[in-house]
């Protein structure tokens, strides 16, 4: 299935794209598409269920919002430096276990919702992810099958960065993580069924229609069901929890001087093959 | 006022100890401790009106577990090391501004409730920690009075953390601040008008009843104004947010070899001047 959340900011509703593209109406079955739905197999099979006789209520996209497809989202882990590429584009050695930092949820909006490019910024970046959502509490897992077996669905995520701020004003890379609107979510949260394989999934960005990502996911150092099992090591995930496995080739950081920086005006797009396509502006904030 | 949370994990109620050190039941007037009530002067006046009166009905304290004193935490903030003396005793420089991380409001407990020492862990450490929690939205602050302006109240932290996967596993921070049960909150949350200056409060811990940090917040390299001031700079920072403000010395990690890290059995008892007491067991988790 895909889910999603359409209407004004924090009073989006529940909606799911069914099989033929039509946009319809999730609000009579669930309050929300967050970890509760997530974890809860029956509902999710009476969604699945609904979805599939076509009787659920049309929705017209016109005009509509699209949110971030998960609400109440516990916490946001990211992975950094988790392709072979992007390591190697910024100078460093592939890590020998994965790094860690995490985004406030308050930093998560809508595919489509415009970037702030934070006051005194001037290395905003891009980064394309592939966002795992994860649909069951998973401590200390001990194998990369468990992993993956704890995951919900997948999404399409710009892990938005100040690499100032990241890396250059001390302490850890949060700094430059959690500025406002810096995680734009979807549009659609794939359930896993639909994925055959995460670790075949092209991904793609662009800044002004120019290509500047263009990497895969086979690329990924620690793959999607290792990086679940990793993480459950250090902190405990619950349903609705999301992480941002890393991004491909191609940010900014990684091209030569001078670097090509975001600026006020500037539109960038990014799709991961079957997840949905996103377009921000970005602007000062 | 002390604001506190009292039940069961989960489903705690909002409660305060009234000027006679009496426990009051707050759950007529407001659901919950949280950033939807801090950021209210209508309804905070009207508890506060409800608390003199003496008519908010009485809870024995007996047997009643004591929660965090804030729920539906945004995010929890923290501020490394921001004591001279804490700076001092792990060899570094006091930093040139806030070193940032962040906690996942997830791993927020009681102040008595029982703390898990990480699976494979061999170094968790303390550290008690002045808490701030935020009033009103804070973007771009201009000066430390606005940061004190903006916040709510007080609270005490115990900041536990993991010195092996904090530092010697790669990456950020976060990796040794995020384990499950990892930031014990409260009693009270008092509220700012209550404490006459967060620049002189005695800080203490004690570990299986020998004194192991002996400090003040007057040691403190970024006092709390300026901290929030800073922090919004790079985060927008929203009510019910929570920013830990840093440890005094005094940790495991600064004492010589061999360092005195927690084990299975160890209580932690810890205490700042108006702010109450707290009293944790550890176990393996």
């Amino acid at each position: 299935m895909k889910l999603l959340r359409v209407g004004p900011v924090g009073s989006e509703r529940p909606a799911l794209l069914d099989q033929d593209g039509t946009l319809r109406d999730l609000s009579g079955l669930v309050t929300d598409v967050d970890g509760a739905l997530l974890a809860d197999d029956a509902v999710l099979s009476r969604v699945r269920d609904a979805a599939g006789s076509g009787e659920l209520p049309v929705l017209d996209p016109e005009g509509l919002r699209i949110g971030a497809p998960l609400g109440r989202i516990g916490k946001v882990v990211g992975i950094g430096l988790n392709y072979f590429g992007h390591a190697a584009e910024v100078g460093a050695e592939p890590p020998a276990e994965p790094i860690l930092f995490l985004k406030a949820p308050d930093t998560v909006g809508g595919p489509d919702d415009t970037v702030l490019i934070p006051r005194g910024s001037v290395k905003t970046d891009w980064e394309a992810e592939l966002g795992v959502v994860i649909g069951a509490t998973a401590r200390y897992l001990a194998s990369a099958e468990e992993g993956l077996a704890h995951v919900a669905g997948y999404a399409l995520v710009n892990d938005v960065s100040e690499r100032e701020f990241q890396i250059e004003r001390g302490g850890t890379w949060d700094k430059g993580k959690n500025c406002e609107t810096f995680t734009p979510v979807g549009p659609w949260l794939v359930t896993a069924d639909e994925v055959a394989d995460p670790q075949a999934l092209a991904v793609k960005l662009w800044v002004n229609g120019e290509l500047r990502q263009d990497g895969d996911t086979a690329d990924q150092i620690f793959p999607v069901g290792e990086v679940v099992r990793y993480v459950s090591q250090f902190m405990t995930l619950y349903p609705g929890d999301l992480i941002v496995t890393g991004t491909p080739a191609g940010v900014a950081m990684g091209q030569p001087e001078p670097k090509p920086y975001l600026r006020a005006g500037d539109v960038v797009e990014l799709e991961i093959e079957g997840l949905g396509r996103q377009r921000q502006e970005f602007k000062g904030a």
